[in-house]
C-alpha cells in the first residue's frame, strides 16, 4: 500500500501544497492535520472583521472545507494535532483533539507547514480576561465575542507594528477610545524613522493617542475594567480591552524535536526547493526561513504571499517537481486609515548593518504628488529608495502616501528583483495620464534625484 | 564670440533641454524660438481643462514664461518661427512673426523639439468654424472659447483613441450629447480587442453613442449648427462641434529640408544620444523616433514621458555629456470615465506582426478583484500579458480597470525592461494587504495561467 503525503498544518501554506499536489496527481492520497478547527482563512483581513468593515468572518474563510475535502479532494482532519514527526519510520503521531485518541500516521513526503504564534512579552497581567492576541481566527473569533458582550470603550494596543496599527483603526472604527503603546522610538518600526512622521501626525488626527519609547510594565483589573501601566506616567491607561501585538515566533518544536535543522533565525531552514536538512521533508509557510534576494541570506519575514508561494512549489516538489522558490523581498504594505505605508527590499538601516555585503550605501527621500499637481484629488505621496553608493544599485524602497498610490512599491518590486541601478531605473517608461501621475511619476522623481548621489 | 545652445520649439522636449543645459552650464547662452506663444504645457491635462475637472488653463502651464526666463535664465522668444536650418553655416533662419522681421542666428548646438501636429483626414467640411483639433494649447482655448460663448449641446468626435475619448468625456462633463465615431473596429485601437470590450460598454453607460467601423465621410453646415455624415446612416448626425482626433504627424519639414536623416517611421532619426544625421545637431521629443526596448527597432510614438526624458538628456548632451536614452516602451494610460486602460511593451497583434523577431507568441487574460474580494469596495480588473511561448519572456501587457488600479502596469513596465520571463515575474514578491490586493495579486495571477502556455 503507497503512503500519503501528509501536511502538518492547514493554513494558506499548508491548503496550497495539498492542492498543488493533489491538481498534479489527483490519485495521490494528501492529508492535512490541523489543529485548529478553521482551515486557509484570510488572516490579514481579521482586523477588518473586527473594526465592522467586513461584515462577517465567514468572508475570511478562503477555502471552505467541504471545498478542499469534496472540490480538491483533500483529507483535511481538523482539530487533529501532530504530536510528534518520526523521520526513521517516515511518519507522524497524531492527536486526535476532540477524541482523544491518537495513532501513528506514516508518510511518503511530510510538509511542516506549523506557522507561527503570537508571542506574549513577559509582562504581568497578560492572561487577564480582555486581554488578547490575533494571530489565528480563533483568536478574532475570541475578540469579536468579547467586544459583542462586553461593549468595549477604551482599548490599548501594545505594539505599533502592522497589526498594531491595523487593530487600532479597527478599535477606532468601533468608536473606541484607543492607545497605541510601543517600546520603539517610532511607530512601524520596520520603516526607517524618515518615513514614519506623517502617519504618526494622521493617527493623531483620527483620534489615536500613541506613545512611543514607552514600556508596558502591567496589566492589572481594576473593577469592570483593566488597567495599563507603563514607563510614560505613574497614571495606568484605563481599558476595557488590550490587544498584544509585539509579535510572533515560528512553531517550530515539532521539526526541532526530530532533529531538523532550524537556521540562524531560529526558523525552520530549508533550501531553494524547500527541503528540511529531513529526507523527504519539506516545510514552507510562516515557520520557514526563506531566502531574501537583497541580502542574500536566509531571512524569517512572515507574510502571507511567501507563505502562499512556498506552499505551492512545496507541494509541487513533494509530487516529484524541482521548482526553486527565489526568494522574498520582505515586501509589504499596510493601510493606517487614509494613509498608506508600503516597503521592500531593505530600509537605510539594514542597508547600513549590512555595509560589509553592499559596500557603503546611500538614500534618497522626495515628497511629491501622486498625480499630476493640478488635477483634483492629487495626494501626497513621500518616495524613499535606498541604493548602493558605488554603482547605485537599488537595495530597498519605502512609500508613504494618502490613498492607494502605496502599491507603486511593486515597480521597485519588480526593479530590485532585476538588480536594477537607479540610473536604469530612472529611465523606467512609466504611465503617465494626468489623473494617475505626474509626467515624471514621484518613483522616478525619488530615482533623478538620488541619482546626484552615485559615484 | 562664441555661438550660443539654440533649441526649435518651447514644448516640454524643448524647455527640458534648455532647463537642463543651463542647470549643467549656467554661463552658456541658450536660446529657445517657440512659433506659438506659450511654452512648456500639459498638453495631456487639456481634455480636463475643457471638461471642467481644472478650473483654468493657467494650472496647465508648467514652466511659466517668466520663471524660464528669469530663474532659469534661458532665453525664450515666443512667436518666433524658425524657417530653415543652414547646416553648413551653423545658424537657423527666424522670423519674429509678432515684427514680421527675419534673420539668422547661430548655434554651437542645435535641437530639434518641434513635435508633432494634429492630422486631418482629407474629408471635407473640417474647416468649417466648429470644426477642432486638439494638440496645443492654443487649440485648447480656441475650443474653450468656442464652447463659452456658443454652448454647444451635441458633439461629435472623430477617433476613439486617447485624445477621442478623453475628450468625449469632458464632452459629457459638461452635459453635451457625445458620439464617437471610430473608423477601426474597436475603440482605443493601440489595444488588443479582447481588452476594450468593457470600456465599451462603460461609455454607454455613460451615455456616450459609439460608432465603430464607421468613416465620416463629410460635416457640413446646416443652419445654426453642423451636420456629420458617416457611413453608418444616411442620416447624419447633427452636432454644435466637432472634435477631429484621428492622429497626429512628426513636424518634420525643418529637418527633411535641411538634408537630416528622418526614419522608416517619418520622424527624425537619432542616435541613442539623440544626435541627428548632421553634427551638433540633436532632436527630441514628439518629432523623434524613439528606440523601442521590446520592438528592438526606432518606432514613432509621442508621448510626454519620453519628451521629457529625451529632452533632459539632449540637453546634457547638447554641453557635452554622453548619456544615452535607453529607449521606451509605449507605456500609456488613460481614464476613461471610472475606467482605465493602460498598456505597455506590445500588444499581442503587434507581437504576431513581429514572429520574425520573438518566434511564436501567446498571450493569457485574466479577470480578478484590485483587491481582497471581501474588502469593500474591490473592483475588477482584467490583465492581459504577450509573451514569447518558447521560454515565457514578457513582451507586453494591458490593464482594464475600474479605478486606480491601472497603474499597475508599471510592474510590467520595469518587468519587460529587465528582460524577465513569465515564471520570474510570477515569483515577484509584491506588496499585499487586503484594501490593495488579494494575495496573489491579479498581474501574478496572468503570469501564473500564461505559464501554462509557456514551452
Amino acid at each position: 500500500m503507497s503512503r500519503p503525503i501528509v501536511i502538518i498544518g492547514g493554513d494558506a501554506a499548508g491548503m496550497s501544497a495539498a492542492s498543488k499536489a493533489k491538481r498534479l496527481k489527483p490519485d495521490l492520497e494528501v492529508i492535512v492535520f490541523e489543529r485548529d478547527q478553521h482551515i486557509s482563512y484570510a488572516a490579514c483581513g481579521m482586523p477588518y472583521w473586527l473594526g465592522g468593515v467586513i461584515d462577517s468572518d465567514e468572508k475570511l474563510k478562503a477555502l471552505p472545507l467541504e471545498v478542499a475535502r469534496k472540490k480538491r479532494g483533500i483529507d483535511v482532519r481538523i482539530r487533529h494535532e501532530v504530536t510528534a514527526i518520526d523521520l526513521a519510520s517516515k511518519s507522524v503521531q497524531v492527536t486526535n483533539l476532540e477524541t482523544g485518541e491518537s495513532f501513528a500516521q506514516p508518510y511518503d513526503k511530510l510538509l511542516i507547514a506549523t506557522g507561527a504564534s503570537a508571542v506574549k512579552p513577559p509582562i504581568p497581567g497578560l492572561d487577564l480576561p480582555g486581554v488578547f492576541t490575533l494571530r489565528s481566527l480563533t483568536d478574532a473569533q475570541r475578540i469579536h465575542a468579547y467586544m459583542e458582550r462586553t461593549q468595549p470603550r477604551r482599548a490599548v494596543v501594545i505594539g505599533a507594528g502592522y497589526i498594531g496599527l491595523e487593530m487600532a483603526e479597527a478599535m477606532r472604527d468601533r468608536q473606541m477610545e484607543t492607545t497605541v503603546v510601543e517600546m520603539l522610538p517610532h511607530i512601524m518600526p520596520n520603516f526607517d524613522p524618515d518615513m514614519v512622521g506623517e502617519v504618526a501626525e494622521h493617527l493623531a488626527e483620527k483620534g489615536v493617542k500613541v506613545l512611543v519609547e514607552t514600556r508596558v510594565t502591567g496589566v492589572q483589573q481594576a473593577g469592570d475594567h483593566l488597567e495599563v501601566a507603563t514607563s510614560a506616567s505613574p497614571e495606568p491607561i484605563p481599558a476595557d480591552m488590550v490587544i498584544v501585538s509585539t509579535g510572533v515566533r515560528p512553531n517550530v518544536a515539532l521539526a526541532r524535536d526530530a532533529g531538523i535543522r532550524l537556521g540562524e533565525t531560529g526558523a525552520i531552514w530549508v533550501d531553494k526547493q524547500l527541503r528540511t536538512s529531513a529526507p523527504d521533508v519539506f516545510a514552507a509557510g510562516d515557520c520557514v526561513e526563506y531566502y531574501h534576494r537583497v541580502l542574500e541570506r536566509n531571512v524569517w519575514i512572515p507574510l502571507a504571499p511567501s507563505a502562499n508561494k512556498g506552499g505551492r512549489i512545496a507541494g509541487e516538489n513533494m509530487v516529484g517537481g524541482q521548482v526553486e522558490f527565489p526568494g522574498i523581498l520582505g515586501t509589504a504594505i499596510v493601510k493606517v486609515f487614509d494613509d498608506t505605508m508600503a516597503l521592500t527590499g531593505v530600509t537605510e538601516r539594514q542597508a547600513q548593518e549590512n555595509e560589509a555585503l553592499f559596500g557603503p550605501v546611500a538614500s534618497v527621500v522626495i515628497t511629491d504628488r501622486d498625480r499630476a499637481g493640478y488635477y483634483p484629488g492629487a495626494q501626497p505621496i513621500r518616495v524613499k529608495i535606498v541604493f548602493q553608493q558605488q554603482g547605485g544599485r537599488i537595495l530597498g524602497a519605502q512609500i508613504v502616501s494618502r490613498g492607494m498610490a502605496g502599491k507603486r512599491i511593486d515597480t521597485f518590486v519588480a526593479a530590485i528583483t532585476a538588480r536594477m541601478t537607479l540610473a536604469e531605473f530612472a529611465m523606467l517608461d512609466l504611465a503617465y495620464a494626468p489623473p494617475f501621475s505626474p509626467v515624471y511619476d514621484p518613483v522616478l522623481v525619488a530615482a533623478n534625484v538620488g541619482l546626484k548621489k552615485v559615484k
